[in-house]
């Protein structure tokens, strides 16, 4: 009996110290850098609703799908998105080799800095410039191309790395919907190789989680062994309607959660919503230009129009990045 | 000091337990239904290297990606492919609202189940089988059709049902890898939409970890609410120097481990296996005419003629069925 009660003594104490550590662990906030307010309580109470067992609203973990937008929701987008700032200075790297670009458009305005000249050159500008920038190189090449640009890359207004540029109170979000069984994608018009060789560390989000915009490729030996090239070639456009193709082609089932943060992510913010269980719609709104940017119906880059008229019908959120961040970038 | 020497007491006791516990563990068999032998040694020598922390092969989980062809490698895919069985199926469910098939290839002779008349159709007939039985509906209503279709779907020879045909050694080595932090893909020339209904229960493979053959799709918003479309039009052929591609797309990295049977297999296999870390390649050789099907260079299904040619040379370990396997289908 003696024995027994120093057990039981024991285990209660245990018990106790395990019960403490539980409730210091609940009480920490999974959202620090978001002030209390509508955007942060939808965010927890709809990870509390579909978490509960045996509630209403539950869904199993394998079917906790929750998809990020890239350019804006995730990492700043003005005043250009970063991946054709990259575009832009893989054309003035790769000019000494190509000296007809010197009088060949749209490669003329890109040297030359004439930004209107380029937007002037079109889709087919454009389309050219991703050919020449993009493709012709394996994967392998594609990505240390990528990874060496993306460590030094600045934002041409802020001066500040762009990988810097990323959503702490996003990061948080990513972080809090990990711990709670969800499997998180991005799901971008960007490129998924432009996107995959440094999502991982910067995000949480590895590459087989990365969902976008690409081109075609092609299987091939060579002497120095087997590659995959990158053919100048569109082969899908991961934006608007594409969305939920995109998801469903790689994701295979329909999201639960979808934060995003312009009308290309109307689709997606749609096609999540309007799905069976319960579920959750954001849109990040950049109402903030002292510390990031204020834009939305007018901007040429991320316009916010058709979907900031359709959230109060459709119940999504919007988040003021303003009103709704303690704290914008990771590093201030 | 008393009570001090209770706890010593208590807590060596949990020790000990504890390890007994994991010792017994490591001694139970990963791969039971595996006769000792070369291919069983190749598995686990491989696993072992490649997780052991601090050796020379060691590689991080979020790096170790497997990857498993479906049809032969999987299931058995005699003496038709389980999905040209239920395109033929579908094609003779649905011919009441088609009485024009009767007098129209390859329809007819689906109707008339006159598999010459079907082979000699083409691939125009196939893809015309193909549009009619796999495109024109949601998805959502072509998971439905397949899901209720697999769930009676039988063997056309041995009268067990097709998702019963399943190899129980493979599913073991899924579970054994997946216990050691591989991530596990399907990457089958079979359609994508047609697996992932049912991998996630049949395999433990869930429908983001399905890589195949796809058709395309759209999104559209109808009176009932939004739907994902399929269209009759191909979009990748998930086989051959495909699957490298495919492999590519939806995972992003290269696989460490890869398993196939056919010589659309060779790709990925050479795409594993020429890579820079420690791999594994192997083939499931159908040598058991007894259990299963014997066959290899000569068959219309699952042809191993070229990658058995090449199997000495890349290092590639042949399974062999009837020797290696104590057993094969999980019912037997």
């Amino acid at each position: 009996m003696l024995r027994r009660s120093f057990v039981s003594i024991i285990a209660a104490g245990a018990l106790a110290a395990l019960s403490l550590a539980a409730a210091a662990q609940a009480q920490t906030d999974p959202l620090p850098s978001w002030n209390e307010g509508a955007a942060k309580q939808a965010i927890v109470d709809f990870v509390a609703a579909v978490t509960a067992e045996g509630g209403s609203d539950y869904v199993a973990p394998d079917d906790r799908i929750a998809t990020f937008d890239n350019d804006g929701t995730l990492w700043s987008e003005q005043p250009i998105y970063v991946q054709l700032a990259f575009a832009l200075d893989r054309v003035k790297a790769m000019a000494p080799d190509h000296p007809e670009w010197k009088d060949k458009e749209p490669f003329k305005s890109v040297l030359a800095g004439d930004m209107k000249g380029v937007a002037a050159s079109g889709k087919k500008g454009v389309a050219e410039i991703i050919a020449a920038t993009h493709a012709g190189m394996t994967t392998e090449d594609f990505e240390k191309i990528v990874l060496d640009w993306i460590t030094t890359a600045k934002n041409p207004e802020t001066g500040m790395l762009s990988k810097a540029m990323i959503y702490q109170p996003m990061l948080e979000v990513i972080d809090y919907l990990k711990a709670n069984d969800f499997d998180v994608f991005i799901v971008s018009g960007g490129g998924i190789e432009f996107m995959r060789p440094w999502t991982d560390t910067t995000y949480g989000i590895a590459p087989p989680n990365v969902v976008g915009s690409s081109i075609k490729m092609k299987y091939e030996v060579t002497d120095k062994g087997p590659v995959i090239m990158r053919l100048g070639e569109l082969n899908f456009i991961d934006d608007g309607p594409g969305k939920p193709v995109g998801i469903q082609s790689h994701i295979g089932k329909r999201p639960i959660a979808a934060f995003g943060n312009s009308d290309g992510d109307f689709q997606m913010l749609e096609w999540t919503t309007t799905g069976p269980a319960k579920t959750l719609g954001m849109i990040v709104h950049h109402d903030d230009a002292a510390r990031e940017f204020a834009y939305d119906r007018d901007s040429h880059v991320g316009k916010l129009d058709k979907a900031m008229d359709a959230a109060p019908k459709a119940g999504w959120h919007l988040i003021s990045m303003k009103d709704d961040w303690k704290q914008v970038f990771p590093d201030e």
